[in-house]
């Protein structure tokens, strides 16, 4: 006998958490594409080399790789964005740009298993490339803020800054040579507070008032309008034109669809990749801030400066979605409670009934009802067990061609209906 | 500079092939939900001795295997069964029985790449586990039929037999020492006719008489009914009557549904594995006969005896999803057409216009409808590819605040219409 164990990082998902984690998802997709973005699939195994690029560093301890029946040094992927990097390289002739696509699945890291944190985990990632714009940026913005209201989570506040504006900034008081180490400081704040991030800023740049002005930089004033943080960030970075009008842009766009209260000009999220170059974001829950940001992104200006010459600009966000989920638990999300197998469990109570039970299963299925049927003679307490297991809202007592009863498993009530009645019933609570 | 290239057997999936994956692999999960069957999912790894159990052989060979970076042996998963024996063996306390589950997800196998077959490729599975009845036979079977009907392909038949009934008239004839070869050699009928059959019947039990009696039973005969069928198989096996009465329970079940004419009795239908105990099933395409079996499955006694020493019976079924996908697009189903991103293309004319388009599309969106947003203010023509590419039946001019016209893109006529109308227009047509 073969002990079934699962390897460490790794889990099974049951069918209550896979029902859920598949509406999650199948939501998110609705969203997407009601605003025309695409779905795309890659490879779960790749070259190494393609993935890793030329800087292996911190990432190759964590990737899953090996070498093939072939000889070949393979990787299953560890994030869906350098995949879609090689993907668009690769399709380039295939796909009209502007590009908009998402992509949901599994990716792999070899990290040490903490709370919450796995082996093998989701991501879902959603980008428009090909386009540098306001409009390009909003829209990314906007179906953020579909996809939360989506669901049902609407208090939710998206943070914004601009990478390029604090590099102006930092460029203007001469720390730019820094920029690196300071973005990631800076990116610690929520984390380490405003004393920890003066002192290394301090340490790094060796000037009390070059870190005084950082921290000045990126804390929001009490009681000034975006607009006039806009003015004052750019006042501070040297009078910056470019950046300070994109943002001026995003926010006039924000307003003139009535969702400007859901974002805030944040000049403290700096996202530490290297990677972006414009607009960044992150997403925080109202009722749940501890989590930290469930959805974050950013525009850079160039997706796949590693396999082409070609320059994709982009803007581009992410969702945590195993700790999406377990927000939407922790928040009590109706979304999280939709667990249920069908709407209707039919008893089983006598064999020679059974031709009647599957028709009577065929008819109710036809009028879009999910409809299960206990497979034995078992005890009637025995069959509402499993309903119950099932979160199966009714059981159906089938007992002649016209002759039904419905049961409320919860309630407990019993009621005489036609199939017709049946079908309302069911489809109105539901 | 890195070349993008992806894997030998691997390939990336497009937008247009994974919108019409993705709409069968909903239109699969619509329907098996509505039966009540429940979603689980697996680890992608898992240890390579919990996934090969004791004999390793042939499969040992073609799974992608290899020691992680805490000297575990891995594996890939090479198909949907083990897992979910294991799966079973390792929450038995958890699931309550009879179990109905599906699955369908990737699975990887290193065979030499063919055409139309790659290392990494999907499975969907089914089963029903901890019954043997019957009604469970017939349930999977019915659902079979309503998932075919469901994408589309209507003309289909199932060829059933017993596995059971069989190997009783091996034993029989004394031929059941070599059941295992014979059931081999019966499997490949459709491919190698019945000419080679013979000849490897005669090669294995050395005896004419005893391969022209297996060549009789496995052969349908002309103007028999199905009950006559039946019969004539049982007394060749020496009339048995367990297996027989199964048989005769399931196509009377079928015959009170009215789908009795999507099946037919087969005794020349196998499955080569060991696995199958009682009925054993292939779906044929009345109109595409030439790629085999696009479902197969059967009844088994024991899912998971390498796990666990309760007894599971079961009855399950496998889509060949990459085969069906092919299937649905020579036969040219509607389902394989389905690739269009959006609804409607909102056209970008007047950069003045951004915030009235953005909030125009965000009012079709919260119709249902579907609508991208042209990025920038290329020319027209331009506009109108882009749509064509995505497959987009119409193209929207916003020209004011209550002032559209509707292009449908294919006609290229236009309707000036309010959005109310525009939105009817769009989900009428769809």
């Amino acid at each position: 006998m073969i002990q079934p164990r699962v390897l460490k990082g790794f889990r099974d998902s049951l069918p209550s958490q896979e029902i859920v984690k598949k509406q999650v998802i199948a939501t998110l997709e609705e969203v997407f594409s009601s605003f025309g973005f695409v779905p795309i699939d890659t490879p779960v195994l790749e070259y190494t080399e393609v993935l890793l690029g030329k800087g292996g560093g911190e990432t190759d301890k964590q990737i899953f790789h090996f070498v093939d029946n072939g000889g070949r040094d393979v990787a299953m992927r560890f994030d869906l964005t350098v995949p879609f990097a090689r993907f668009m390289a690769g399709n380039l002739h295939k796909l009209p740009l502007p590009f908009k696509r998402y992509h949901i699945d599994k990716v792999w890291r070899g990290e040490n298993p903490q709370k919450g944190r796995y082996r093998e985990f989701y991501q879902c990632d959603f980008d428009i490339v090909g386009i540098d714009s306001a409009v390009a940026d909003t829209e990314i913005l906007l179906m953020m803020s579909d996809a939360f209201k989506a669901m049902g989570l609407s208090r939710f506040t998206i943070h914004l800054a601009h990478r390029g504006l604090l590099n102006a900034f930092l460029n203007h008081i001469d720390c730019g040579d820094h920029a690196v180490e300071i973005l990631r400081i800076v990116d610690k704040l929520r984390k380490i507070g405003e004393q920890a991030v003066k002192n290394q800023l301090i340490e790094i740049i060796g000037s009390d008032e070059a870190a005084a002005a950082i921290l000045n930089y990126i804390t929001p004033k009490e009681g000034e309008s975006t607009t006039q943080t806009i003015e004052r960030l750019s006042e501070l970075a040297g009078n910056e034109e470019e950046h300070t009008k994109r943002l001026k842009e995003i926010f006039a766009l924000l307003n003139s669809l009535g969702i400007a209260s859901n974002f805030i000009l944040d000049p403290s999220i700096t996202r530490g990749l290297d990677y972006y170059t414009g607009v960044v974001f992150e997403t925080f829950l109202t009722d749940l801030p501890s989590i930290g940001s469930v959805c974050s992104g950013g525009r850079y200006n160039d997706l796949a400066s590693l396999y082409t010459k070609e320059e994709l600009p982009g803007v581009g966000s992410s969702i945590g979605l195993d700790r999406l989920l377990s927000a939407l638990e922790e928040l009590d999300a109706s979304l999280a409670h939709s667990a249920s197998s069908s709407d209707i469990l039919i008893l089983f109570l006598d064999e020679t009934l059974l031709p009647l039970y599957l028709k009577t299963a065929q008819t109710l299925r036809e009028s879009g009802v999910r409809c299960d049927l206990f497979l034995s003679d078992k005890k009637l307490m025995a069959q509402y067990k499993y309903g119950e297991a099932h979160e199966i809202p009714y059981a159906l007592f089938v007992k002649g061609e016209d002759d039904f009863t419905l049961r409320n498993l919860e309630q407990r009530s019993d009621h005489e209906l036609s199939l017709k009645e049946i079908v309302a019933q069911v489809k109105g609570t539901l």
